[in-house]
């Protein structure tokens, strides 16, 4: 137990240990330290399915459609950070500049036609986001996907300009693509631990991936066969994450209980945090602050 | 009915609450309260036929293919800016320059290979608005197109330039490709409130899309089927739009009543204007100034 | 009769109802009204067979292979200019340099491989032409053509450095491709239509097309079904240039009389003049020299 | 008489005969048509002393300190126009952008240091102007001054960007320096009609002069000794301006009549309009808005 | 005394009335509303003497000279940031970085070549700034000198650069030369008023001034000759500061009384906070923080 624990706090690295520029380690203490709990961990609301699903998603909660009310809520329930695409952060921003962290989500793309190849295309440049104020860069990288080479060429130019102006990267790291399809799926522990790999090989700050499925083992390499328990697969994904902070996805709105678990098993594994979107703007601005009031508890035992 | 209004003014954004530079803030002023019914509406002549679709735009009627006839139009007719592309501004807007506002379009294509994976190229640039003196740039975004990421790297650029001078950015955002006629078509509910939604998420001041058909449901996403009436697709779109100016077009010749109809409809629920190209120029020219009063008669009951 | 010379007024603008910069105005007053009949009309000499078809086109006249041959030809033959590609400009008009306009040729291409997707390459630039005392430049482009997007892109580089430098730009404006040859081919009264009012929408000062075949109906839209006669359809052309000077092309080498014919009809519609390449190296030096006198005796007849 | 009121419509001149670009006429029809008295005449309000002198120039009247009032001054009084440095610009423009045009003064300094070669330092740019939705810019020409070649250097920049965006320039043109003091002074017909001059050989598209004064004759060349009267003096001024719109300066705050009978002989001149800053702020709001009125009086009465 | 309190609220402008752009609107939050009292007013540690005078200012607390101790003095004092070179930010920010604003002072001189014409050299850009993190920039303006030209020049750059990348400029605005000698003097009302006002006018953020002396009158303007008490004095600063917010600078190490003093005359006036070095860092720590302390409650009774 003590031992775990202490494997715990190897696998959490703090700001500084993790090689971090002045600038980067100033903008991540304002957000890990200067809001939400101030203790190391982190819950960050993303709004971008407008674009990247369309209104759609906002088709059950009108309210969720404007994204001043996002901004708000990010503000009002403690978020860590709200993420949004260029053109709500030019247009909203500025009623909370400097309320709540801001991270410029850089690339983005409807889902419109298929994504045989996807590529995310960039929408808006780091120095776009020093321009705002904003704490931190967001960046969809589509692991796996035959644009692969097109994709880590754009997204270098991002690594560089954000290591030019100490902002911190955060990736977006997505298994996608036939290939994927083939070995596991998006979700497979084998996926998902690659893609937590790939953005720290590649100089990611913060990673966010999706919780782990050991059980998807179709066509997944050996070493991801096997039992593997929910909470073996994301202390393995930290680990691989190396000195890149770990954010977890809620994904599509599900069950609290089903979500309580996964940040549970998340922060306990050594997760820096939480990214929710759906599971919280899909939910009546009550019971949105009720999940994220519980999202907090588990939070604040973890604090490094 | 009190109500109802707050909720159209909810809906349309004051120039005040967009979040605008002082450059883009003077430009839309000048377009918005100098112009037209200087009540915060807006009607706009686009005419790029000539490049979109070709002469033939104008067999039934030949004044409407010199530009000069039509620039002149504008300015009599009480129009808040005529847009076209660079050739024609270069030739024909020094004549009446300052007397109407100019709205450069920016990006155009000729209609005759097929348009499988549709783009616009770029014809000119925001600077060349800015030599002109225009209150305005325009880019067609073809939202769902396979060419996605050409489009979004080319419209952003516009975007960034657009920012850099002050100048105000108006998107046609057009649904257009395989995936969008798989999924309802071009001017289906789903695809108007998604193309609308991605030129707020992207950065447009504003947008223009064509009015939507609720009842267009095959292959459309669960959120877009069932019940909806034009109204309810209408406001649904300019909330979708969040803090970017929507105007509706005019689309094809229609009959007198039908496009009056779909007029009060739109300023109803909160657009700011209508743009009309063939409705006005393949009238006669006094046809096309009694269309224009009578548009003119429904923006003054809607002023902001 | 007074009524048909009005229209010609109309529709062949002058060089002060152009909005043209002073410089292009220099430039174009030189070609129009200081060379040929000095009277408003021109009559040019295309040169660049050489590299668009090979020396087969000089097969039949072998003088007319030499550039210096056909430099003289044009001043001798009180031509309003000459238009070649960079390589004879570089070596042959130092001899003649200011005797005769020369026109740059920016673009141009063999035809060996088979043009699926037509592009004609930039081989020069604006800056060539200046340094080489030209008086405009020529700028093939491909309406109609699958490598629209690209076309469009090199061909803007063009006119904004036309702009720069106060550079007439002469659009060679040729509809071709697959979409072209199944609605009616490059010669028809739509085609034609089309491609003149795509280089005045994208800004070219004056305009190559071929002469307009109404009789070509297979495929075209509705708009050109019908009678129509030649010299409707040239008046259409011009119309549709609007503000762009016209030049019709002579294509292959024709019949004196069918050749005279096009040249009166063009001009009675507004055209500003010929350009004519085969149907004049191709014949021995009298002939060419007498045809062309009597292509000045139809110009002659419509000074402005 | 009759021959003196077309010899005031040929000294100034219309914006279709100024060989303006189109961007250039559009902004210049918006300050002289679309504000103050829409009659082709203007009146700027200047606001740049807390530059030049510092705030002992607002000493007698606190409300003056504040850049706020004097814009809205600008906007009620119907001004054509307020010139403000840059930082006044960014921070109190955008409350009324668009309401009233603005003029970024470009360049400026303190009085503190002695003006022994007086040049004043460029604060910022003509794309800042543009941002900012300027409607002109305006530099400070120092004729005369040893610092000349400095000066020309740093304006030619800005019209060089004047020119390449189309905005309007005009040049504040002030004869200073040892050699001017030794040829009559500021004021001197000599040094005055010089200094329009040169504003309009440099390339100035209005120019803001001093009002002449024929009497101060020690040291000016033989050409401006003798007897001429106020009127001889400002028409010699206006002519020398050729094709530049002349502004005449109100200078230190004078009583009424003296004010307005210099307005009266300007406008009968041919000049375009008036400047007058200390002589307006200076006073008390309704003091100044009755002084604007008797200014604007005068205008009506010079239409073009 | 209500209206003395309105008075103040209008002098003081908010964040939201300030004209700033989101960046600047952030960063501006996190240290007026995210650090020391957390109430919109500052006080700032501005530690450059050991550039600016060399180490003798240290020579009293040998503490002082380890930028690590300032740094965290003013992190555990509470101050809303520290001003350092771009050597010091370089070695020492990383440690604390994020916990207390960083002001980069991006020029800087020695004191050892007598400043006949003083200019303040750049030594860093805005770009380190962003890089290091920093909130704010500091730029030295000599107003007055006789190199006004050189200072308002590379100033332009800063002001540009603060503007594109949404970072506050903070202006040390210290009238300097023999002509403010010989006008009162660098501390005269007039010299401070001056220096308030042209850092307002040439887009400072906030401007750094010292108390003004209203006692001193030798050679200056009329307007500030006669019986001004100090709060009369400071009240027309900070009115000049139009919109600039104002901080008032401890100057030399004084008696704790006289300082206190001029801190409760400064606030009551409208000024936003206070920038003390070595009234601060020349005490013993203990000293220090009993000083800051009275400060701070000053500051307390001003929030806005």
């Amino acid at each position: 137990m003590s031992a775990e624990r202490r494997f715990t706090m190897d696998t959490r690295p703090s700001l500084d240990q993790m090689g971090l520029s002045a600038g980067k380690k100033a903008r991540l203490y304002r957000i890990l330290r200067e809001h939400g709990l101030r203790n190391g961990t982190a819950i960050f609301l993303p709004y971008d399915h407008g674009l990247e699903h369309g209104p759609r998603d906002f088709s059950g909660s009108p309210e969720a459609s404007n994204p001043r009310n996002i901004i708000r809520l990010a503000r009002d329930g403690g978020f860590n950070g709200v993420a949004v695409q260029i053109g709500l952060a030019n247009k909203f921003y500025w009623d909370y500049a400097g309320e709540v962290p801001l991270v410029l989500k850089l690339n983005g793309k409807t889902d419109i036609p298929p994504a045989t190849d996807p590529l995310s295309p960039i929408n808006a440049s780091v120095e776009d986001a020093v321009r705002l104020g904003a704490d931190a860069v967001g960046y969809t990288l589509y692991v796996g996907s035959p644009a692969q080479e097109r994709d880590f060429a754009q997204y270098r130019r991002v690594r560089e300009d954000a290591e030019r102006f100490g902002m911190p990267l955060i990736v977006w790291s997505y298994p996608r693509g036939a290939a994927i399809d083939a070995k596991g799926g998006r979700d497979s522990f084998y996926a998902v631990d690659y893609a937590a790999r790939v953005a720290s090989e590649l100089g990611a700050d913060m990673v966010k991936v999706n919780f782990p499925r050991p059980d998807k083992q179709d066509g997944v390499p050996p070493a991801y066969r096997g039992e593997f328990s929910a909470q073996q697969a994301i202390e393995a994904v930290v680990r691989s994450a190396s000195r890149t902070l770990l954010l977890v996805s809620g994904g599509e709105h599900a069950g609290d209980e089903a979500v309580l678990e996964k940040a549970r098993q998340s922060m306990e594994a050594g997760a820096t945090g939480l990214i929710f979107g759906r599971n919280v703007f899909q939910r009546s601005h009550d019971e949105a602050l009720r999940l994220v009031a519980q999202l907090r508890d588990v939070l604040a035992k973890h604090p490094s």
